[in-house]
């Protein structure tokens, strides 16, 4: 594992051909030498198929995403400085080069310091009362029961606790937020037994007329509870770059990114959106599906924001601010397989790695904007697509006029 | 390809292990007959690298992640009434079980009718202006360019075309909203390369100071416009369920899955959010994987609203509206592989499929919250969970003890 | 003043022309009975110039504004159970009516409970750092500092305190969250003398680079925190009303209620607003107006949510939830004039009132939107804006043929 | 009524006493001077009982709050330069001194020019059918039935016209988003009779199961659609600050001003508001309690964005846009006693000034904001509240001492 602050390699590249069986042997290479095993299921060994009881039913086989490597990423998180390549999976051409490009800058700047500010899983059982007086009344017991709640809800897990209870009326509704602690998993199933034991006994000891188990249903969308309290892991990274090696690696220079950001926020304003990063949604999605994590949540984890100042000196200072990270390195999809494979490359697989984890997140969503608002102010972006993407000859060779041809999708 | 709305068999199971050799390979069986081509990929025969080339960079292999069948499903869709299996990668237990118990349901009600209303891919590039009196000049000039942009549009791709211009002034800013035709493909690429046209033209005869080519960047967020004018494709499902499939099937009543949704509204409403159903994001990201669709846009594409009413008879009316699905069954992911088998399994690969995919989709999508919904009133999601999901023991065998042991996760 | 809850009289009316001196007299000697002081300034006597000290500047005059009055509106306050008249100044016909009716029908079910839940005024500076590490150790400070900043918050104000502190880091930024209470004053004005004292002394102890007192700015604007966390007085009111009495009173019914509200919340889910009742900005602006509040709040006060149900026995019951009510009894416009006469008149006057202000604007806003709701589902809406509204000929008479010709707007 | 663009005088003030004979009567005689006519009713006489029939029930008498004149404000509307005074009513010390210093930093820039940019005021009928198809062949009639509710709209009103018809369908209920020209009223009557006709007519003939005239509804309250369409009148101003200007007469800059309202943002993005503006809803409230105007619009109207930016040669630039400005210059309360008087100050009262209304609230409230930005950046506000404001002591003499013992309220 890449325990170590100084350099890795570059990821090697072939210029002719890169999705040949040479290059993509040596990336095999240089992985098994980063995580100390073979990623032998993200070569083609097929998971077991036994690996997949109690993840899904009707099962017939396993989707393929392709999957590469970003970086090198330096990242000091909660269990120090750090070097290491971020695995990704995703058929979005430029993509991984895109946040490979963004490594790079804040590698300029000495690395991303990124850390788990909060943790906290909230589910909000509903319960409905005879009329807003009882509610009052049940919000009164509640109020009151924190201590008999966290010893009922330690007897059906031992990972997770009770942090707090926080009741609130809505009418004749008592809206119960719950926030759980869960450990290195994201711990929903934990806490959606833990809601039904404490809504139940609530209901028992108040009379409510009907109680829903999930009733301010927080759970993967976006919404304004997540943005303002965070909810599952809520981390920070930033970074300060010079300016000559934004000039340099990325031709734009702080003010043209602080100008931009500026007129994306007035763009944003009229949104009434959660997510006011760049393209968040993608390297979660694409480091998400590499290391086993839920898809669905991507939406919620996207919540946060982005921000430059022109610091010191006339440097880049840049941060993210991703207050609902919903990530976990035990549990769920994560032991097995491909996951496994790509979580213990960054040195993220089991226990004591859930802020690990969110940390690294946090500095590669922050390489991904900063690459991409690079690229629009100095108006690559399109031309990387081109270069890159999808849209460019399906073999090698001279990719200059078949690329413009093919151009005409 | 199922082009018949006559019955298709149900998914094979094995009540004793469903994940060994034996259930697995009938239902691969079942999948061939369906698709009339064998499930190869699905089935652990690794993807060429070359598949790759043009989607990825710094290729090391593929990422993993179970895949099963939900349904049959009965939708009728704007290419007639069809019967199809629905392919879902996930690792959340109970997932496909739920998905399926809702086609279940729907096949009860005869099926659902699912239709796309609509169809437009907006972008919204940013000028800047010296003052907004310059900028209400340049909108004037925007105005009158629509047939100008079309043609400079048409140069740049043959499947997509420029619908409409609509420009406002925010101050000295012109947000100029275009919407394009993308035919089968979700066309973000198409668009970038269009707006980067469109805009660059409207800079040089107006003099900006500025230019953000993805100025008002909607792109991959949960957003109001979304929700207000819809993007991509904008779809809807509804059924009609008979009040007695739905005490037999899933133990619940038309008046308490319309009480629920009730309590859930009193809390969305305090959530900012646009996502009004209730998990949409993971049937989404579970067909949008298997499928080889972007699964960034899952955030997005969550947008909508569930709605249920007690119909004529007191029979159940269900209906989900979804107005943002950017998906494609052309360009992208979905070409090849494991994506190009499960898209064929639903008759949905190529040109000509967009519409006939997104329907699907919102199909399933009712289908989930129609089943979970009636979960949460009959109290059976919890123990769903513990029954099928992660925390069962991960052989088979006497689940009961094993598993409550286990669950004290 | 009106403490007794048995009956009050009806307010008289003249339905030859009811904007005449005779009934004006008589509604006038009324209140007088009421609030045991003439209205001696809401008749016509100017307020003295001497009384605007402090509270305009430039002062030219007054501007004047036709008052009414509403009710009566039985309703059960901290105070306890009470009768009492509202005075509404507005110049939308219908208004006034529409609100008496609503009052009428909540007598009809014995009068509406009203109760204050939460107090807290919030205030939110914001303090910018060198990077985010130096931010999540100001947060550290701040949180260790609540006793010292109680102290400091004592020494600027008598009736004031500071309740909590709650610092988040947002990149480098520090959001210094600040709840105060305030007595029977909005007290804005304390408010940003405490959190200027605050932040000016984090600031020096650790050396922000900038900081702004207002920082992330709540004040006067409808926004997710003020309906998540609440702001100002957090007010609940609510009633069950006879089926018989709805009918009689208002031609509808609990089932036609709530399918409307149905309804209407399907459409509320687009708008991305926090304020999902119907006509409370109506109601409120009106009562704000009579009784010397700021005006400014009325979009921020209007968050909330109106809830029905069928209840036990096929009855309606109807509550509001207000979350954050920014009304004060003692400072800004309440002390003098027409203000204070209208606070008079409904026991609201000075000190220890402000609870039951708040109760009583909840009762006020549930009876506007139940007569509101009712008027829509028996489509009496626009007509009774014709017989009583702006449209109306502007003298007595045969309104009948006239009303139609000026109709015409 | 002042029309030259040429200096108006400033208003006169008396630095002992300011709340005295003396300066009021000066500010009176300045305002007849300017309007060409006496402020009677703001002096004090009397609006007549039947000037409020129509516009209210149970008529006690009138509300009187305190107003004051700020400015002079320079301004360019679409009626030519011109320079006035604005009448503000309010009991917020400090404010309407506020707004005036604002008016001063326009002039420093030649005055802000203001422009209506689009005018509609929308209103949203829904009808419910028996299921999804059905109110797709609704929609389809509802687009071809332009033509036929033009013709229905015009025998309801003269003034106002239907310009636009948008249907969507959300599950089996139809939006349809009706636009009107208003003419120089904000026309909520006329609209709401529109759109009952045109539902009535769309509900007669495709035997809907339900219909609500203001179904999705926008009125009153902030919400996206207002933000991002516009509704009632959609206006910008703007102004050019020397940079020497802010520094003398605000002790300011204009990177003070940009680093300030970026940090706003960051704040405002948490908050899912869509009034982007700093004091917006002060401002608007003044001028409308002044002018006779509907403040339950308050918090509808405060929507839209500040903007700053440094511009060529070092100065500043700013903007507001306010794209949901509900006014009126003829019809509601504008017609009588102190509206009428204000209105006609600023030659705003009747035909054909409701754009020039609107445009000089927009520099109004570009007035507003950019002095109390300056006040924060140069930490004067907390200063300014205690020497204007309500805890300043209630008569002349030494304010100092005294003003320091009552600032403890």
């Amino acid at each position: 594992m890449s325990r170590r602050a100084h350099a890795l390699p570059p990821i090697p590249r072939d210029a002719s051909d890169d999705h040949s069986i040479a290059p993509v042997a040596a990336r095999r290479a240089l992985w098994s030498r980063a995580a100390g095993a073979d990623p032998l299921h993200v070569s083609g060994t097929p998971v077991p198929l036994a690996a997949a009881r109690g993840k899904i039913e009707n099962l017939v086989g396993y989707a393929q995403v392709p999957l590469g490597l970003a970086g090198p990423l330096r990242v000091d998180t909660s269990l120090g400085p750090r070097e290491l390549y971020v695995p990704m999976a995703t058929t979005e051409g430029a993509l991984v080069a895109s946040y490979s490009r963004g490594m790079k800058l804040l590698a300029a700047g000495g690395g991303s310091r990124a850390r788990v500010l909060r943790r906290g899983l909230t589910q909000n059982p509903v319960l409905v009362y005879r009329d807003a007086r009882a509610a009052e009344r049940a919000a009164e017991t509640a109020r009151a029961s924190l201590a008999r709640w966290r010893q009922l809800v330690s007897t059906t897990t031992r990972h997770g606790a009770l942090s707090s209870v926080a009741p609130s009326v809505l009418g004749r509704r008592l809206v119960l937020q719950l926030v759980f602690t869960t450990g290195d998993a994201i711990g929903i199933n934990m806490a959606a037994r833990a809601a039904e034991l404490v809504s139940a006994d609530l209901e028992q000891r108040t009379k409510a007329l009907a109680r829903f188990v999930h009733g301010q249903d927080v759970e993967k969308r976006a919404n304004a509870r997540a943005q303002i309290e965070g909810r599952g892991r809520s981390a920070v990274a930033d970074v300060t770059i010079p300016r000559a090696a934004l000039a340099k690696l990325a031709r734009t220079s702080p003010e043209k990114l602080c100008a931009i950001l500026d007129s994306y926020r007035v763009g944003f304003a009229e949104l009434g959106t959660q997510n006011w990063l760049v393209q968040a949604a993608n390297g979660l999605a694409a480091v998400f599906l590499a290391c086993g994590q839920d898809l669905a949540y991507v939406g919620e984890c996207a919540t946060g924001q982005l921000d430059f100042a022109v610091g010191e000196r006339g440097d880049l200072y840049a941060s993210v601010h991703l207050p609902a990270l919903l990530v976990g390195t035990v549990g769920g999809g994560s032991g097995q397989g491909t996951a496994a494979e790509c979580l213990r490359l960054m040195d993220c697989l089991g226990e004591g790695r859930a802020d690990h984890f969110a940390e690294i997140l946090a500095a590669t969503v922050l390489a991904g904007d900063l690459s991409l608002m690079a690229a629009f102010t100095s108006h690559e972006f399109v031309a990387a697509h081109e270069r890159l993407g999808r849209n460019r000859p399906s073999g090698p060779g001279k990719p200059g006029k078949r690329a413009r041809r093919k151009l005409r999708s």
